[in-house]
């Protein structure tokens, strides 16, 4: 791989990792019978959406009016966005085309009631609801709201109600993939509750995290999947068992600047307007913003966790490296940060550098 | 001030206080006979460039090669890249006209000459010192270490030898105002110490932090002074005494999507991707990634800080309100949040929405 003109942070995308990490989640789901709709709020980025087309991948999550834009402009016609609707937006929800067959989340009747007098189009609504982890939602049990929101729904001009979806993200505050399971049957368990109280309405469940997704065999009980961060995986998703080091698609390459072998650090270009603040605390209770790799004849080789980021200002930041690594690094080289939490990260430095290998 | 067309997450920026800010720490700088070169990472912008150039200012500090592309281009022409010079950037230094002085930073020999022989054009170099913080530069008692980089200088064909540079940035990791006295003192003699080793190259000294520069008012001993956040301000510089609430300039306004009173909550459009991960630790222990204030006629008005942003997502984030606020707010609404940290919130949100107040 030739990264000359590599001249600032960038983040290298391994295509052949990215595409077994697609493969492998998209057989997980045809096994299973689950219908999958990958978030692409992770990569953002079209090239890697047709890498889920190619594998057959016709239906897409977002997290913003812009990116359901973005992807439909690219020929994507059913797209969810994945948070609760904002009503300052609906001008631009209407601009999106009819072909796209777009579902809107709702958790309240007085939003449902705002949202269809301003629609101008149909869109299919999930309720969101809350399995747990007390971000975004109704509660799981209370019923009540659910029949108040229905109703809405139902007797509005342009709604159509088509489920109920919850985002289990507690998973990620987990230490063993037995609470990953635990948390995953229990919001199962739930959703099939809310489905079979309001049985006539035929509610699919949507669910969606990758912790769940990447670790859980039995995957039954509900219709449709939504994790995201599995395309490009990253330390957090290791941390919790959900890959391994070989399976994180993504490296952020930095220019070294300056370095101090005298207190083991090496200074880089690259800070958190390139890497975002998202830190893992180690088990020596030190702040990690990155663990480190070398770059390869055609891809990167990971450090020792001795090797770490371990400050990071606003456009550059300090590695702590072993004496051993530190013979193999001069200024001007190009040193691989393996990111915290792929999704900033890879937010952040949009213009991706495509390897194979 | 009129914010119908405001639809997403966006960062209001208050030009009498913003000018004020800058009008006041021009003046400490005229009165005690330093020059200014403010640093313009914090607002990145031509428009608040501009309100520099009202007080006075020529000459300015950027954090990266392109923000001194942008500032060069806007006719900016006394420029310093505050940051170890990467060598793989040489070519687009190389592209920057050469009526634009620049001075960059070099902390070792070997990048000196390296970069002495990609150069095509002049530049004067500050030496990089490290007086306590321990992120870049040369430790200040090494004495033979600056010795060698002056000589390497001295023998190059495009390097002029202008001064020495610090950033006291260890300021932010204090608890009171004498502290950060007592680190900016240290500094100022560290780097006078070095001025009369090397006296016959005439050094200037170069120190920056906006914490010493807005609470110090004996600036005696330095050449130039390069602070850049106190142009907006924050709640770290607030809680590290360097201004009030009512000198904070900007202000993020995110769309409210969502309430839940059940547990004292709003959930806004604006996550990690709008504002970034800093936080605060309140005194009890909270994580805080920003207080909350409401939109007044012409301006904002600060919620006590029982309101603050408790939790951040990629694309949207969780107040915890009081119950009193809680009556002010429904879904549409916009809320604003204080930034934690200024420079990475406006890096975020570079559409400023400028209002005057």
């Amino acid at each position: 791989m030739d990264l000359s003109s590599t001249i600032r942070p960038t983040l290298l995308v391994n295509e052949t990792i990215c595409r077994n990490n697609i493969r492998r989640m998209a057989q997980k789901a045809r096994l299973a019978h689950i219908q999958f709709r990958p978030h692409f709020k992770t990569h953002q980025n079209l090239t890697i959406g047709r890498w889920y087309r190619d594998e057959g991948i016709e239906k897409i999550t977002v997290s913003s009016v812009l990116m359901a834009q973005k992807f439909a402009a690219d020929g994507w016609n059913d797209i969810t966005i994945a948070v609760p609707v904002n009503l300052r937006e609906v001008s631009c929800i209407n601009q999106i085309p009819q072909s796209v067959q777009l579902q809107l989340l709702l958790e309240d009747e007085t939003t449902a009631q705002i949202l269809d007098k301003k629609l101008e189009r149909p869109v299919r609504i999930f309720i969101k609801i809350d399995t747990g982890y007390h971000r975004t939602g109704i509660p799981a049990d209370d019923f009540d709201k659910i029949e108040r929101v229905i109703t809405a729904i139902t007797h509005s001009q342009h709604l159509a109600l088509t489920g109920i979806l919850s985002h289990s993200g507690h998973t990620y505050n987990t230490s063993s993939p037995t609470q990953i399971e635990q948390i995953h049957h229990l919001a199962v368990k739930q959703m099939n509750r809310i489905k079979n109280r309001f049985n006539k309405h035929n509610l699919l469940i949507s669910l969606g995290d990758t912790p769940a997704f990447s670790q859980i065999e039995n995957l039954s009980g509900i219709d449709e999947m939504r994790p995201g961060n599995f395309v490009f995986y990253d330390l957090m998703q290791h941390q919790l068992g959900s890959c391994k080091k070989t399976n994180i698609a993504v490296l952020a390459v930095c220019p070294v600047v300056a370095l101090h072998p005298q207190r083991n650090e090496v200074v880089i270009y690259g800070g958190g307007v390139h890497l975002s603040k998202e830190f893992l605390i180690s088990s020596s209770g030190k702040h990690q913003y990155g663990h480190l790799a070398l770059l390869t004849k055609n891809g990167w080789e990971h450090l020792p966790e001795e090797n770490y980021l371990s400050r990071l200002s606003q456009e550059h930041g300090i590695a702590h490296i072993s004496p051993a690594t530190e013979k193999q690094i001069k200024a001007g080289d190009l040193l691989g940060i393996v990111p915290i939490h792929a999704c900033m990260t890879a937010n952040l430095l949009p213009d991706f550098h495509f390897i194979q290998a």
